[in-house]
């Protein structure tokens, strides 16, 4: 088997970490002029590593193998949050890049066909997973006009601004491929607390979010007596905790669910509310989990409202993230290159974010390996893994890497 | 006894809403130019009622009686909220003004003295029941000095340029006085839904004011399970309606508790809250009650905290009002004058929200009386009242005056 070189994948790492350097983070969001700069600095490593490369029309850098046969796609992302951390999706971009180079420098493995890309935005900067989309040919114009950052700015402009406007857009060839492999940290503390090493992801979840608004009727807090209230607050405590006491009797064991947002009105400590709004977030890899929660929620808001206080409505505030699966064989060659190498030490565990082997599952055969997230952090300066851990799942990488295309 | 002259009445209390009227409501914050005018007004109205008027130094308008004898005072606020309604304190003070003159025109009351108050800032522009406590030697140096409105004006210039600053302020010699006599409306709904048209106040509840936080841990709403997390939001939801659940078991008939203020931070749908602050306010004519609430608060404020989530801490964010219980004998007047005009139509009933008299009432016999107020509504332009209701208040305050002086 190939030997990934651990000075060099540490090295290279650091170098990407440098482009956009911020404390101990980086601030290196899609389209900026540090993402650009990595973008390039990446395009010249690929070429270095003989793949032939280019900066595709929405930012995604490819860098293509000329051997003959299949080829597996590895890769991430290398943009960043406003303030993030330095591994994220790039640890996704190198051990991609450094699998590419180990399987070239093994005259065992040097016929077998690698493509790495460094895909673009998929922080959200204008369009989640922009460049897989982009890639899988589900980027529309609808969500390309509808593309704004947070200040304003569209991305067309940008675009121009970084001379991509008229640079041809790459599209996979679902003919080309066997696969797609993402490696990324896990953004969560599952594996550290659990003591493992590898997270062999099995699904990534999906997401449903509804706002509820709670009509009451805005009165005294010292005239009003209890009996005569439609306090909005005593309706939206009464829903929200029920949500809390019903939905483990009927959650997965991967069920996470939030509520993150939270208005009172007119929010004095004299006034009795008349109004509040709640945002509630779920996620599963489960859609049958996805209805049940949703159907849980409809009957728990019926019940609060049948009280007699305030009256509560509910309805969706996004499409709902459908569940992705991963590809069952693709999944079985890095468990097997993971007990391996970690033996005992790994999982399979579904996704609780999103990652572009989402999109990139809707065309091709894909899957994800995680490492351990030390203390779970990610999106914050502080987001940091071991170096033994990043070594070890860039070395499981390429084992099944090679695995898949000798099979 | 002395007969009201319902159409003087009415007619002076419309008058009054005309200085700073605004639709149907009225802007007549304390020491306003509208205030001002008013108070100008109500001087010169106690004066054509033979009253010895001035305006004091922190601006109460006082007509005195030059008869004889021991003296009620009878009289209210004259000043608003910022959007305040026609109503409210005014009612209590031109109540006052009619019941002197119907005394002064009955030859059979004429030699009774009744002194009439207009006070001021009832309504804490700078200080709650500011002529008040003024009125009662309670308003410290150090209130004063605190004393600035929420656009940061302070008492002190104020004063200054409504001319006061050299103006004696007036104490209440509690040798002159039998007792303190406050006319409002309800602002609350209980009359009126219980058809009653007098309400004879009891009590003055008192109040409490809590507040808490919850520090839990900020973290990934995706990808941190639900056994790792430490939800600020979910400890706040728990305790919130933890209280409304348990308050109910131990709450006398009048307990009132209001949960008017959340914030949920850092407040975004994709994000497990890592710290969240509730204010709880709690109100009861009696002390015990309070007490009991408070301990309770406590309970439940440990027991989510032994959950092992966010941790809850909890301090008082007031002092408390105490309990103020009203004269019985004083009171007992006002029942008997109920009962003759509103026959089984009136309540005894504590105050849900203070005044006046339970500032008056640290030195001198107090007690009130409440006509209904429309809907409950005050504080706000669509305050209002019956006719039928207002003229038969003030009939019955005529009533107990007159009865109080005579005994």
């Amino acid at each position: 088997m190939p030997q990934i070189n651990d000075v060099r994948l540490l090295s290279d790492l650091r170098h990407l970490r440098s482009i956009g350097a911020m404390e101990n983070g980086v601030v290196r969001p899609a389209f900026s002029e540090a993402d650009m700069a990595a973008r390039c600095w990446l395009k010249s490593k690929f070429e270095e590593a003989h793949l032939k490369s280019t900066i595709d029309g929405v930012g995604n850098v490819i860098g293509e193998s000329s051997n003959a046969g299949k080829v597996l796609l590895l890769g991430s992302h290398s943009d960043t949050q406003p303030t993030g951390g330095w591994l994220d999706g790039a640890l996704g971009v190198i051990y991609g890049l450094e699998v590419a180079r180990a399987l070239a420098e093994d005259p065992a493995t040097q016929h077998l066909a690698v493509d790495v890309v460094a895909l673009q935005d998929e922080e959200s900067r204008f369009c989640g997973c922009l460049g897989s989309h982009s890639l899988c040919g589900s980027l529309s114009p609808e969500m390309e006009s509808a593309a704004v950052d947070r200040d304003g700015i569209v991305l067309a402009d940008v675009l121009r601004q970084a001379g991509l406007t008229d640079i041809p857009r790459v599209r996979l060839d679902p003919d080309r491929y066997v696969g797609f492999l993402e490696a990324h940290i896990e953004q969560g503390p599952y594996l550290e607390v659990n003591k493992l090493q590898i997270g062999i992801v099995n699904s990534i979840v999906g997401l449903g979010e509804r706002h509820f608004t709670f009509q009451g009727e805005q009165n005294h807090a010292g005239t009003t007596m209890m009996t005569l209230r439609k306090d909005a607050a005593t309706a939206l405590f009464a829903f929200a905790n029920a949500i809390n006491e019903e939905f483990p009797k009927i959650a997965g064991p991967r069920t996470v669910w939030t509520m993150g947002r939270v208005g009172i009105y007119p929010g004095a400590a004299s006034i009795v509310p008349g109004y509040a709004e709640l945002e509630l977030q779920y996620r599963d890899p489960s859609e049958t989990v996805l209805d049940a929660l949703e159907a849980l929620i409809e009957r728990l808001a019926k019940e609060v409202s049948s009280r007699g206080g305030a009256v509560v409505r509910s309805e969706s505030s996004r499409e709902r993230i459908v569940p992705v699966e991963m590809d069952k064989i693709l999944c079985s060659n890095l468990q097997s290159a993971a007990e391996q190498h970690a033996p005992g030490r790994w999982t399979e565990m579904p996704s609780g974010a999103y990652h572009d082997a989402g999109v990139i599952a809707t065309i091709l055969p894909a899957a994800m390996l995680f490492i351990p997230s030390i203390g779970g952090i990610s999106h914050d300066f502080a987001e940091n893994s071991h170096d033994v851990d990043i070594v070890l799942g860039c070395q499981v990488l390429a084992d099944a890497t090679t695995a898949i295309l000798s099979s």
